[in-house]
């Protein structure tokens, strides 16, 4: 059987989480990686691997099956994702909840133009996340959903730490509020303010001389990032983060809560949960099992863009249709 | 715009949950029940809809777009489904896991013939329990699935109870045991023996004068239901069982843990579980919204059987592409 041949565009955490996930699948095989870096500065875990210029990928047209997008949302895909998915079949993470609508019209012309197939806004959350809000809506329409994250690192809202005047360094954990998921958990459905549901935790490098408490209020302040929520501010040093916060983890919730019955007096509660030690790397394996997905939908002659809506879960799996219902059903 | 006709075959406790939910779905109108019993004994929840024998199914083909079939696996299935699916579309939820191919080829054969879809083993285990084991085995390849049933009430344990010399009426407790749930969810992958997963608990009605000894020693070593497991026997009375044990709520685990990176050194456990209060109501539920993929399949001429594998997910919902975008992706 010929293997699935794999490509990536960008070998950051995620790109190199795709490249461990492609060990994992027997059935694919990564044929190069594309970055806009040096080439030759990258030292692939791979063997045997070629690295090349993102700028040369089309010279490659015909060696790749599937392309992994593994670039930033918001600057790298919204230019990357049309641009590959008119050369390429494509899968990525694009997770600019606001702007999927437009990234979506902008791959799906590009594909489609080219008789390829872009999915796109793969991972847990868009992702396995969005799969649970729509089952939870189709199964209990007389209900209501909430999806919770952590606890686990913010990139954003570390990053937000950061641009603080006399920050040096920083990290950001999101962490549910026990007694909002257990109120959840209940089936009451209860309406929880954005302060209800997750706390913010910093972990807060401060350069020499910086005025602390000013650091304090100006995060525990700032707008969008944090004033919605409670925060707690830890000052540290580096050394300290860079023992304790140097890792990736994340987690979330997903709930689903509804009535049934001639008088709704029947409660039913769906929670869908994960706990990760690497969200760059769980992301990644899931960005290769789509792949595998959008390679068998570019074989049944389908083009255009994609969600994780569309494909049936089937389309995962490098296991025959009977296989699966043997063994998962 | 024209609701989803749909029709029930067989008026128990999950086609009287179906009729319910479909009235939960404005895009879905209920237009008959069959029975095999007399059609003038069933008094329907719904107002105006007819009530006829099953034996007349056929001459009313063509106001159906979907029929919901209701009935047993052990008896009913078997040979309705085929004969369902040579004529309507339908949905059923065929739980005799290891007949199931079996059953998959008999309605696929008599669907395919007459240009009909049957999407087959649909509700929570066989269904939903299916589908994440599945997204579990695909995401997280290098890892171990788990499934625990419970706390609920088994049908089939309880009718072996009853069937137990001395025994008047009975219901079972299927009981996940928490040191395992909690052993998994550490995401250490333990081996799990049948007995340190589940406990079997027993309301037992004793009739007057019977041995209560030997029906706890007959039930606790009956094979297959009983002798692998730890089983608690409770004496009560038949006003205690209509009282407190005449509900039919279940519940359920899914887990998938696996690890990633270049060593394994990363693990990432996903949780999905379920807490009813009605069995039957929540199954009618998922059947209600895969009889809309059902129709939707069929309308792209699609024909044969299905499961829940082949459905992609936004076949479950009413809504459009780009509403299921905003509002879930």
């Amino acid at each position: 059987m010929s293997k699935i041949r794999v490509g990536i565009v960008g070998y950051g955490n995620l790109g190199k989480g795709v490249e461990l996930a492609i060990g994992k699948n027997p059935d694919m095989e990564l044929v190069a990686v594309f970055t806009r870096r040096q080439p030759e500065s990258i030292k692939l875990l791979t063997e045997g691997v070629p690295v090349y210029s993102i700028d040369c990928a089309e010279e490659h047209k015909d060696e790749i099956d599937v392309m992994i997008l593994c670039g930033g949302s918001a600057k790298d895909l919204p230019e990357q994702g049309p641009k590959f998915a008119s050369i390429f079949n494509t899968v990525d993470s694009f997770d600019t909840h606001a702007k999927i609508p437009q990234y979506f019209e902008a791959v799906d012309t590009a594909a489609k133009k080219n008789g390829k197939v872009g999915i796109i806004s793969v991972g847990w959350d868009p992702g396995m996340f969005s799969i649970e809000r729509l089952y939870g809506d189709c199964i209990l329409p007389d209900g209501k959903g909430y999806t919770f994250w952590g606890k686990g690192v913010s990139q954003g809202h570390s990053d937000a730490i950061r641009r603080v005047e006399g920050v040096a360094d920083g990290k950001q954990y999101t962490i549910p509020i026990d007694s909002a998921l257990e109120a959840v958990r209940t089936g009451k459905n209860p309406e929880l303010s954005t302060r209800e549901k997750h706390i913010r935790e910093c972990f807060v490098v401060a350069k020499e001389g910086a005025d602390r408490a000013k650091i304090e209020s100006d995060i525990k302040n700032m707008p969008d990032y944090f004033a919605d929520y409670n925060t707690i501010v830890h000052f540290i040093s580096q050394e300290e983060l860079n023992r304790n916060h140097s890792g990736m983890p994340h987690g979330g919730f997903v709930f689903r809560a509804g009535k049934t019955g001639k008088n709704g007096e029947n409660t039913h509660v769906v929670e869908y949960s994960i706990k990760l030690d690497s969200n760059p790397e769980f992301t990644a394996s899931i960005l290769v099992a789509y792949a595998r997905a959008a390679y068998r939908l570019s074989k049944e002659k389908v083009s255009g863009a994609k969600t994780v809506f569309d494909i049936p879960p089937s389309y995962l799996s490098p296991k025959s249709s009977m296989e699966i219902i043997k063994e998962f059903l």
